[in-house]
């Protein structure tokens, strides 16, 4: 069958010029070489789930040493981004922030340099969403496609294959993309037009840490009025009051098992990571002049907590934050 | 003479003179006449439950045209609390604010006034635990048993006998105050000492007013990023930002059926009434020192949002009054 | 000269028996014994104050160790308020809550079991100006007059005779209440009915709170944008962002001299009595449902503050608690 | 050649290149051309200020219609940046927000097209301190100077030539920078190095923001408690609460004379360009990780009031925003 040029549309007012029948063609060679960029905590294990379900992997990091693990596995490993564009045409990045992405993909030695037309690019960084309506115009200059797909779970949903996806990009691009991500996550939800993805991540954790201060405040309200901790969170999931934070990531020591509050807050969700995407979440509000109070605030906290040493503890330590701590207490 | 004193204890530093085993001759003598206090939007509708479950009821209300429905169902109506507690040793009450139940229980014409050896007094208002804790004390003098056992539900859950009552007092009286609350309610949840059921009330719905004013936030900033508010709401319940706010009351008009954001916010919690009960949180909060940051911020929204207008809309109104409105932008 | 009844008036819906013929003769009858009541560390300065003017003071306090050093000084110690009452027409007290307040004037041994027709009562505590009216009312049953005098500044005001009174009551009064406040204050302002001085006094303390974090988290901030913290300063207090706690009280060390920011934040007036201020500025916003959103973040800041060890501390130490501090970071 | 080349210095980790002997040369050529990029509100009497001192001033606008009276009074309009950067050696741009300034500086018809060696260029926008680092490195790249100069003043300062500038950059460029910008200013302040302009106009305005809430919010409590508005203000301005807002720019109608407030908050510095300053704080905030709980709550406050219909009113209607507005509550 000959090509059919689907034609250009216009998105955010400008031209579009991707050939969707290299594309598909492309979508359709499964299982030849998927270039993978960022191997940290995340990117390493999500990077094996490719190879596990025989994907050939084309990987590079700007620390060497962070490819050891992927090389010994049988990925081929590269110099830099613009040499996994030239050996691949399917390629997911997984970087730690904006400037990051940014270089990746337009720097240098970027993707960029020598990406292939029809090529599909997956970001799985949880970046600024108008840093990835950015990548996604300069990507489709070259013909290439782009899709942001950030995650949510930690490094162990991401061992184990069950992350989520949420993608933002063209439809018609989505079942490509879904191909890959399955390996990769357990949920792969599609969110719309590129930056949705971001989008929805942001929208996600700003309510997630709004909930996770909430419950700690009642929790510790209640307790101080003379509530039994498990009690007081089963009237609260019975009721209007219940939310992820309080059924099923409790922050208080001994109501629940499994989860980080009851392991001195170690595991999880770093602080440091929430309030970086409340942080994301505040730029965006601000960009959209969105009020978004209780956001902002929550943010502020988290930065607090920050600066006074619970940094690397799970976000469900501001329990501990906010409750009364006597030896300090006792100066 | 059957009746053991089984002694007095120690309860907030007092000496308790209750007499159980009048109590427990009490509790048996089912379907003898209660009292019931306070016949406004929620106290006539589980009044009326009381009678249909076959129980003689004994009213007052401070306006005499609130008693006028029950008496020609056939409760009897008399003059003041004084009275209703002359001929009934179970009595509910049900009033607007803490000023009223001081009244009601303590007045020249209170309950306290005439209340018998033995009587089982239950307040379900909404009020500041401190002040349950006052009239348990003052009942407890006079050798009654008080509960405090505020609702969570509006007036169609009082029609429809589908109240979750929180009850704080007594452990041995619970299953006597269960025995009424479960003619008007479809939950009885025992909470602890008295003063705890307020305590849940409040705690519950200061987390529910998080929740809304979050979810609110989250599902402007949302749909200003580009994501359609359904599937927003549906990626928020499958993902950790889940609430009750978000699954089952959702703001946002469109996304949900039969809840207030469809209806222009009519029915439902009123805005007034969240303010009031935040204003309980806060005053509690400050009383035993504890930090709210969140819960105090909510407060002052939903306080702003009475200055602006709001009072009488359901609190769901709040995604409205965060968001952008372009008629009066327009000025 | 006969007593002439200067007449009853309305005052909050009530009728007052205040014979003023009796109040001028008692306020014209100077250097007669002053009671004292509250010899805590303001009281006791204070008390002193009033003796060096020549007033004969009779005194009491709950602890009586509080009492020897004033005793010393040839002041007669009383038992209890009631026998102040009894010796003293002009009475001022000083103590920490309401609820000493309340007990001081009305409990069984209190100022209202033995206070003479005439007599004027000063309250200087800082309290709920709710509770300063409820005073007003019970003091002038009994054909006297109470005002409510909370004052600014701290022990070394205290000491050199330097407060300020804020000053609420009958007009009429105001000079009699001067004479003797003017002996330990060095500005004293009629602020309006009985519960204006607290008001104006809870007023200012939220401001000022709301001034110094505001400029902490200012100066904090242009710090870490690379701005010299004494430039700052200077730039702030030439410019709209100037208030006390920039160009008075700066809580950034090294900026200014003689502010405890210069000693490790000691002196001064501590975190925990500004944390009391705001919950009473917070109680009254909730009881007059006016909206402070700002305060009431402040009043949460300072309650996390009391939580994580700076209680003892002067309050400009809001600097230190934003700040990041490296050896907590370190865990 | 008496050019020196005094040599490059590392600034931010990279080189500069600039010769400071062209630059003296260029400072001390006084009464030379001025470039003015930017007429509108603030730029065209800034422009109108430096030639009435006699300076030739060339200029641009993206709106052909801004430079007509400009013209009229004697400037040459040119086209774009570039031609003003090819004729003039010393440039001030006045411009709304950080994309116009990127654009202006490195835009296709830019400034940097054309700039001379050793050329002035001081931007009095208000934007990110880190846009203006930026620029300045491109032009140092070019071998020219560039310095942020933001101003604190609305259009009447500007019109009166009473503007205050906040100046970033080399120290050794700053007699030549205060040459021109005393023509437009009262008051020219060094801040430091690039950037640091901003910072300072940043922070004072966001110090200025939380001021001025606070005293609304005070001001309106003191009133609900029976405080007489002018009274409040002047005790409150004797005491630790005083504030620029509370003694300069009092928010509540009738307090004080020629303020906004007095004038149904017509004039003065709207409620929206407040907002853009409060966000641009915000951003900062969070991309150096600073906790700024009430700049930031001040932040979503303002964006509230934008989104309610005082876009357009002086940022000291918040205290209207705060009132209680009966006509809203009758609904």
């Amino acid at each position: 069958m000959a090509a059919i040029l689907r034609g250009s549309r216009n998105v955010w007012g400008r031209i579009r010029h991707v050939d969707y029948t290299l594309v598909s063609s492309r979508s359709m060679a499964s299982k030849t070489q998927v270039g993978f960029i960022g191997l940290g905590n995340m990117g390493n294990p999500m990077a094996k789930n490719l190879l596990k379900h025989g994907y050939p992997v084309i990987a590079t990091d700007v620390f060497p040493e962070s490819c050891k693990e992927l090389q010994e596995l049988g990925a081929q490993i590269v110099d830099n981004p613009a040499e996994v564009a030239d050996k691949a045409d399917r390629i997911v990045t997984m970087l730690p922030s904006s400037p990051n992405v940014i270089d990746v993909y337009t720097g240098a030695n970027g993707i960029l340099k020598k990406v292939k037309k029809g090529s599909l690019l997956i970001d799985s960084s949880t970046i600024d969403p108008a840093v990835s309506k950015e990548m996604a115009l300069a990507v489709e200059k070259m013909g290439a496609v782009f899709m942001d797909a950030p995650v949510s779970g930690g490094v162990g949903a991401a061992t184990s294959g069950k992350l989520t996806f949420m993608v933002g990009g063209v439809e018609e691009e989505f079942t490509a993309a879904q191909e890959l991500l399955s390996c990769m996550g357990a949920n792969v939800v599609y969110c719309g037009a590129v930056g949705t993805g971001q989008a929805a991540k942001i929208c996600n954790n700003m309510l997630l840490a709004i909930g996770m201060i909430g419950t700690s405040e009642t929790m510790n309200l209640g307790i101080r009025l003379g509530l039994d901790p498990k009690l007081l969170a089963k009237i609260l999931n019975m009721s209007s009051g219940r939310c992820w934070s309080s059924d099923t990531y409790n922050p208080v020591p001994g109501v629940m098992e499994g989860v980080p509050s009851g392991n001195n807050y170690q595991g999880g969700f770093g602080t440091q990571l929430m309030a970086k995407d409340l942080g994301l979440a505040q730029a965006t509000a601000t960009n959209t002049k969105t009020p978004v109070p209780l956001g902002s605030l929550a943010h502020q906290i988290y930065r607090m907590m920050c600066a006074r040493g619970y940094a690397g503890k799970d976000f469900s330590s501001v329990f501990m934050f906010l409750r009364e701590d006597e030896k300090e207490e006792g100066q």
